[in-house]
């Protein structure tokens, strides 16, 4: 039997972006869009060109997609004029995209309540904005805002809009539960009544809110009932409760039945193996701590703590897991074995190119060690480079490089002899290299006279006189600078993870912890340093 | 129409304890149980007497319930000995509580392969079990473990084992889906072939898992087919993703279709008000910060962000809004974000207590220095004591308390005269009050002598001399700290956010900005004294 397609669509960037709280960088739009495009999703929406400085930037320098269509979010024109006279939507338009997403209404109450025009002018704004987006050579979806509850008061006029679209040359219409307060029973009632109606089912797509904890289940009641377009976010971002979750929607239809064998959709097999990680870099952009019970990618999502569990698990894992973890790049947590952790560690030291045979009595000192370490508030999900300088120590296999006798930071704000206020920074670092004691200093300006604070001036005075070791480092630069505070036993600590890079493009991830922000980060610097001079092979002293 | 009874039961101290990284103690239990039964739940799990020893002392001195009905929980008989002489069943039944709910295999390959036994061995098990309660004059339930799966690998021998259950006197009997990967439509279909093979739905519970993300959308499929007893646990805890979350459940079955036309619980309008709190308490409890995308609780449940909404929200609050949020016992928020416009700004003054006319010139330049502060890294989303702050400044309504003179931290790290690394951090603080100039000084180090960091000496310094102003921050309390690196303008800035609290049990955010991560945490700092002073009516300088 040959499997119908799905087509997932991606709205992080748009109504994920409504999540309280939540404002992405320009970088941060790019690094989600390569990472949804790498995933197999087939349509991404990028924003609103024109609603913020960020969008407006992001549509002037588009992501690069391989498979993934991008597009542009805007509003049916307004009343009163033409849909190439509206300013809002040329500014839509103008950002270029092959595909532009309008939102529109379909909701009787709404035509007349909030936008204040009559029923006939909405219709007449949704087919001339379908109509302009498809004479300019743009594939045109329609979203129709508040379609469920515009459905249940007054059904013709909700499918005349939908109509409106389609016959204006629309390649979907979506229906969108805009307050998240239809359950999926109804969900699924509806859609079928809007296929039986005559709108295509693969012409349909399905946009939900997880007002009631009901998004998946209503995205779900959906395809069952005919639609063929899912939008949702990573994660279940989103305005209010969030948006459908394409995170636990992506495996279920990959792995579950009935939907494995009857549809398909562009994520391989590799893809869906990634997701776990993908989420977890979604929550590292936001600077959240990963939920432990998400579906299928959390922490916790295949951890088996019951004892009876625990024991059947050994004997058979299907006995109480619904899937196999590895399918979404997840793993298995039996808490009372140690069996699946050693393996999951031997893979782990594959990838830093440590080979330790099975039962070498290193893996469990390692193993109890990053557990110590994860209880005072070390990660190593993403700090890869300190993990694997841990494990190196564990095993004899790191050189020394260099010893860190002292430091010293001293912050200041004051004001300087205009009168004016000015904060400053000054970092003194003392080390040996080979015997030979080394004192740098630096202080926290950069090339404008802008003060970068007390880290930036000690990374630049620990990298500034390395000596010998000087050269190694030259090229090595500060990418990016997370920190979070979690807890550490019982004491609030600081977590944070350094991203470096250096010239041949190599990016790698360190940690440092403590209840003093300026230690943790000295701790990652120096991890971040001796990790690079591993690398290069830099001379032990 | 007379409605249905529905009944709601809830396992948060059995099941919710296989959370990873839960264990409550006995005064917790008794807090939970208390406040379950003030909700107007039927059946409180207390856990399984004689698995643990806070479990044995919870039954030791069980607690006192008004409504709800108090259970133990353990496991049908094992082959070979009566249920009258088996060990661990007598340990349930010597709890002494008026129900007890005990889980069985139903899932033939479970039977044969996990417990060892003959199918027939495991239906007599399950009998003389339930008989042996109710010759006691026990409340007698079976929780039916993997029924889904056993349904469908063998169906007559799934609905045997709930049929030996029913005939030996139980109550109730639960289709329990052990491992959570059935989806909702295929436990509505097995649930409603379950009431046509012969058991009444008034007899029949349901107990789902999120692994899929449709546990609560899993539960109202089973009640759709017939089923009357729901299984769940407070915000969803729960082994792995947890388990139907009744916090979300409760709401959807009390104020949306059909379930409120149709069916009845015991939960008062009163008991759905304290919804909000009790979801909150139980974060409190788990010392977890509450998810503020749960759905009807969460603090983002009915935050209104998109400009375009907010903007309909002043018209009518039902254009967005599924449910009125006081019915849960929730608020509405309408955020400052960069989507927001002058009416969404209207509102979020008044809920300041600042009452600006429409069309006032103010409006315009508080959002435009809104909209800039947001663009050089500052977030009022949940910084409502710093927005208030700006605002007040702006309208000419924020007396001037006191002024920052100067302030210089050290952080050091260095070897003691043991030879023992020691870090330590030193902060001075120069302030102006009433033309009267003071100098604090405070060291890092916490009453065991460890090191807190710059942040915590600065904070210590600010707040330690403010002569008459000293009173009201006396009772100042930090209770989390946020640091996030962003992007203001070109450069990566830090973002603090500091939540305080005081004697009074208010909570307030505030937010700084600055490349300089101890500068921004002096701002944030500063806010929240000023907004404090602010409340309290404290002098003017």
């Amino acid at each position: 039997m040959s499997k119908e397609r799905l087509y997932l669509f991606d709205t992080t960037l748009r109504d994920g972006q409504q999540t309280q709280g939540v404002q992405f960088s320009l970088e941060e739009k790019h690094e989600i869009a390569a990472m949804l495009d790498g995933l197999g999703i087939d349509y991404i929406e990028g924003g609103w060109p024109g609603a913020n400085p960020t969008d407006s930037e992001f549509f002037d320098a588009p992501p690069q997609l391989g498979h993934a269509t991008f597009l542009a979010f805007g509003m049916t024109k307004r009343a009163g004029r033409s849909a190439a006279n509206d300013e809002v939507l040329a500014g839509v338009v103008n950002a270029g995209t092959p595909a532009v997403c309008l939102v529109g209404k379909s909701h009787d109450f709404h035509v007349t309540t909030a936008l204040g025009v009559s029923l006939e002018e909405n219709l007449a704004a949704i087919a001339d904005s379908v109509s302009h987006l498809v004479s300019l050579g743009r594939e045109a979806i329609y979203d129709a805002e508040h379609f469920f509850d515009g459905y249940k008061a007054n059904s013709d006029y909700a499918l005349a809009c939908l109509q409106a679209a389609l016959e204006a040359g629309a390649r979907w219409v979506v229906l969108c539960d805009t307050n998240g307060g239809t359950l999926p029973a109804e969900i699924g009632e509806i859609t079928r009544a809007v296929i039986a109606a005559g709108v295509p089912g693969d012409r349909l797509g399905i946009h939900t809110h997880n007002d009631t904890g009901n998004a998946v289940a209503g995205t779900l009641a959906a395809i069952d009932a005919g639609a063929r377009q899912i939008q949702g976010t990573l994660n279940g971002l989103g305005e209010r409760c969030g948006n459908a979750n394409l995170v636990s929607l992506i495996p279920t239809l990959l792995l579950k039945e009935p939907y494995a064998s009857r549809y398909e959709t562009a994520v391989t097999p590799e893809g869906l193996a990634s997701l776990t990680r993908a989420s977890r870099m979604m929550d590292d952009i936001l600077n959240r701590v990963p939920f432990r019970g998400a579906p299928y990618v959390g922490a916790s999502a295949f951890a088996h703590k019951a004892g009876l569990h625990a024991s059947a698990m050994l004997k058979d894992p299907s006995t109480y897991e619904h899937v196999d973890p590895s399918l979404v790049g997840n793993e298995r947590i039996i808490p009372m074995s140690n069996q699946a952790g050693q393996s999951n560690l031997r893979r782990r030291l594959e990838e830093a190119g440590l080979v330790v045979e099975p039962g070498d009595p290193a893996l469990g000192r390692i193993l109890d060690l990053v557990k110590a370490r994860e209880a005072a508030g070390y990660s190593y999900d993403t700090a890869q480079a300190s993990f694997e300088l841990l494990a190196r120590r564990e095993l004899g296999q790191l050189p020394r490089f260099f010893t860190i006798d002292r430091y010293r930071v001293v912050v200041e704000r004051r004001k300087n002899r205009f009168g004016e206020t000015i904060s400053l920074s000054e970092a003194v670092v003392v080390l040996f290299i080979g015997g030979e004691k080394r004192l740098s200093v630096s202080e926290s300006l950069d090339e404008t006279g802008s003060d970068r604070g007390p880290v930036n001036a000690l990374s630049r005075a620990l990298a500034k006189d390395l000596g010998p070791l000087q050269p190694f480092v030259e090229d090595m630069k500060l990418v990016d600078f997370k920190v979070r505070i979690t807890n550490g036993g019982t004491e609030a600590v600081t977590r944070v993870i350094i991203d470096s890079e250096d010239s041949s493009g190599r990016h790698w991830s360190t940690v440092g912890v403590s209840a003093n922000i300026v230690d943790a980060s000295f701790e990652a610097l120096l991890e971040a340093i001796q990790w690079k001079l591993l690398r290069d092979g830099a001379p032990a002293s």
